[in-house]
């Protein structure tokens, strides 16, 4: 882990939009290719504690910390602490919120507002890229149907967080699932779009190794959200634990290596449980991973 | 426009679906960039039929042909005929037939899979590398609502078609369009997962510049497709007219070296009107697809 353990966290904050690859188009791909950012979940490094697992995360080289939502106003101040003078940054935030963004009722809508924008403010203390959110689960209903109309609202609601979200330093970022989760947003390049018609520079999107089962190229699929894509998830590919668990479907070069030339600057996080002994299967991860890097 | 008459038309019959591109992933880039390969929709070149259009064809190096599909059967003779001797080639075939695919009316359905295949017969006569569909305009209603059993339905539908179309020598292609013609299917990641889940050879999916407005990159969207890009439309990118008309809009580049990256062998087909004097306009736009072609 040596190197690894000596790379500096990369500076988000205050920059998170150009962080989030704005840059332009494949005209300009990067001459010296970025390195890894890896980021952890609050469940993914081993310890029974945050401060156990910072330690564990430093030692390794993971220099970036997706806490839930959740109360996430309440934590900044204990986040913080925890934090100082670590070379680790706080990455996304990973939802938390109420209610949903389509919801037809407009009391669950009227929760996923205030308790996002709550989630928001907390993010931008944090120094964070954003909050990740989807537009609506499979379970979520009523949920306003899957038309023009519908995405039309989107878009004007997405413009309006995105604008909250630029005054406090940070983003909305959309994160499509699978089908089988969450059939309204299921493709990077659909994220990416809502993101440019939101017509706020707020509005990101992200893309997840797990869920671009819905996409027939992970090249194809990271590239479609260039000058969009604010963060990326990694997990196993055939039972979301860790990557690696699952032999040779584990396979990231086709996408690593759009983000090398997108010159994509922002994390990739775990989102993923583990079937085996933590310790020795997050290290494995963390190993497959770099090499991969490399190798794209 | 010397050396471009003199290219030979590319040799699509009988390998139709490994022409549609299903050659493998990023890592296996062509090392020589592919030739473009340039088709008329039957309204696009100058001229008063259809003989004197394919000869102003041939002199202007234009080696692909995109009939209409209606009534197509009866015109294979005919076509046939007229192309004899040409180095010129039929490459995909736009529509034509009756109702559509995600009827819920069980006649206009009906309407479709008869349609449909009896222009797939035609196409393959012809060695067409495919017929163009669209799952639903907008305005055809009552159509099946947007959701995760729809899509299954479509894979399902799609599986049948393409086995039939395989047998026949082609393909089904999948057409996406904009938001504001055909909600339904508006981006090619989303047309290339289609096909790949319906888990038939025999459904293609292709892109078109003009309706890749709903696109935040050409060159990811056109990735995205990868092993199922069997054709690809082109226009103007302000008015639909011909590329060059809409001035600084019209610009390709980012599209055409995905294409070329991809090894793609196919063709890129007009489908666009004019406002300006055909001979004219239809030239120049050949001279500048060439030139951003070289470019890309």
């Amino acid at each position: 882990m040596g190197a690894a353990a000596l790379m500096a966290a990369p500076a988000l904050a205050g920059s998170v939009v150009s962080a989030a690859g704005r840059k332009g188009t494949a005209d300009q791909r990067a001459t010296a290719a970025p390195r890894l950012n890896i980021s952890f979940q609050e469940g993914t490094a081993p310890g029974e504690n945050l401060a156990q697992k910072f330690d564990w995360m430093e030692a390794h080289g993971v220099t970036g910390f997706e806490p839930g939502g959740k109360n996430l106003g309440a934590r900044v101040a204990e986040l913080k602490n925890l934090l100082r003078g670590r070379n680790i940054k706080v990455t996304a935030i990973c939802a938390g919120f109420e209610g949903f963004i389509l919801a037809e009722d407009p009391a669950v809508k009227a929760a996923f507002d205030s308790s996002m924008r709550d989630i928001i403010v907390a993010a931008g203390e944090l120094g964070s890229v954003g909050v990740i959110m989807v537009p609506a689960f499979n379970g979520q209903k009523p949920c306003r149907p899957h038309t023009l109309e519908t995405r039309e609202f989107l878009c004007e609601e997405m413009g309006k967080l995105g604008e909250f979200a630029l005054q406090h330093g940070t983003t909305a970022i959309l994160e499509p699932l699978n089908r089988r989760e969450a059939f309204y947003l299921r493709q990077v390049g659909d994220g990416a779009a809502i993101a440019r018609d939101s017509g706020s520079k707020g509005v990101t999107c992200m893309g997840d190794f797990w869920h671009m089962s819905e996409e027939a190229s992970d090249y194809g699929a990271l590239w479609s959200a260039d000058g969009y894509l604010s963060h990326v998830h990694i997990a196993s590919r055939g039972r979301r634990i860790m990557p690696g668990e699952d032999g040779e479907l584990d396979n990231y070069v086709d996408g690593f290596r759009a983000l090398k030339e997108m010159n994509y600057e922002g994390w990739v996080s775990f989102e993923c449980g583990t079937r085996g002994e933590r310790e020795q299967t997050v290290t494995a991860a963390l190993e497959l991973m770099r090499e991969q890097w490399a190798r794209a």
